[in-house]
């Protein structure tokens, strides 16, 4: 099988111009078939707050209502997701802006309503993901670039968290490619001490992680991501892999000693 | 060679969401495969004036400067875009928002100063057109919805005309089909009387059309959609009309009676 990169960047790379233009610059001289899943960063809370609207978030997932999913369509899939493909395109790179609603690609249901009412905010039909168009792009050597918008089958747009969309395209792609699932972030790799960025832990076990979730090793923010990735390894992606974007190389090219794998 | 309706929609079915629900709903039940083009309404200025920003027009056209390329492309690109797409998905229709940028679809160039510096504003290099990637979206029966921002090839976006997108993907695709652009407004057609809707101009040649605006018939903001709607007919496409959205049925089978026809 053919291999492909799943590659989620988080807002940490997004906020920063320069940091993104580096970036973007190291994906466009990595000849591996790419997939590019961003998130939000800041901008769609600064947005709101200049629109004057409230930005409610518990635990880490922002409240999505009428005005606030307008608001994260148009920073997602509108200024965030050209923005990647135009600096694409002007490296030489041809890639394509897509939310999960363009062409069916990433169906989703609007999350039921619990002990708390997300809004417009969606879970990922996992099964129903349009690889064959998806797998298309990718042969023909276009970057497929992913914003964290979906749509409900219903004419309603969703907002889904960007992580679990990287983890469940790495999911539905797997049969089709020898995939390997990097999760991008401000840090060297999972930190087994996190004030010491030396700490890097090479690789680690679903068992190794509950021990250290246990100890408050792996915090807050980092729970969801080591999630996802275990979820991913468990539903047949081969490779998962957290790191450094500014590792971004020679993390494709596996090399050793950049980010933590999964196991 | 097969057919292709080349659609463009305008603002004022953009801003109404009712005429626009009704309006995807019929595009929905023609077969003829099809390029929808939409233009931005009022959305961008709304949103400019929210956020403090000056909205400045020359002769129709926006002043496009770094913060208003943000906003085009978050409303166009972000928004409209998603919104169409996401009507067409729930009505059984495999749509694709797309702007220019996205896999080299529009190339464009920013607008050489001259009298007036537009700022972010592009012409379209139609000779450029990836028409190659259109037409495997076209075959696969997949809806390419283009929302009017391109990509300078350097790494800026920029904004470009809508009716003149339409124009240069209908005159890029008729080497490929036998091309029909339809520009949808709020008029049955261009008409003799402008109060009065019956008086709709069946056909007219580029002559008529002189004459007409001569006497003031061809009214300011029509004067563009008839001058691009001569250069399409000029440059090789076969079917140019202008009409109205409600009518896009009755257009889209080319019945009598319906619109004003480019000869």
């Amino acid at each position: 099988m053919k291999e492909l990169l799943v590659i989620k960047i988080g807002g940490n790379i997004i906020d920063d111009e320069l940091a993104l233009l580096a970036f973007l610059s190291d994906i466009a001289s990595i000849s591996t078939p790419k997939i590019l899943v961003h998130g939000g960063g800041k901008l769609a809370t600064e947005l709101s707050t200049k629109l004057g609207i409230e930005t409610k978030m518990v635990e880490g997932r922002r409240i999505t209502d009428e005005e606030t999913i307008k608001v994260v369509t148009m920073t997602y899939a509108g200024w965030i997701n050209k923005s990647i493909v135009v600096h694409l395109n002007a490296l030489g790179i041809t890639a394509i802006g897509l939310s999960g609603a363009d062409a069916n690609i990433i169906p989703a249901v609007k999350r039921p309503v619990k002990d708390i009412n997300y809004g417009w905010v969606g879970d990922i039909l996992t099964e129903k993901i349009n690889t064959t168009f998806l797998s298309k792009l990718i042969d023909d050597s276009i970057i497929p670039v992913i914003a964290p918008i979906a749509s409900d089958g219903n004419g309603h747009l969703l907002n889904v968290n960007a992580d679990t969309i990287a983890q469940s395209l790495a999911e539905a792609l797997s049969g089709l490619y020898d995939t390997t699932l990097v999760y991008c972030f401000e840090k060297k790799g999972l930190l087994s001490d996190v004030n010491d960025e030396a700490s890097v832990v090479t690789e680690i076990t679903q068992e190794d992680a509950e021990a250290m979730k246990a100890k408050g090793i792996i915090t807050r923010g980092m729970v969801p991501k080591i999630d996802n990735a275990f979820k991913a390894i468990n539903n047949g992606v081969k490779t998962v892999v957290i790191g450094h974007a500014g590792d971004i190389k020679m993390i494709a090219q596996k090399q050793k000693g950049y980010g933590t794998y999964i196991r």
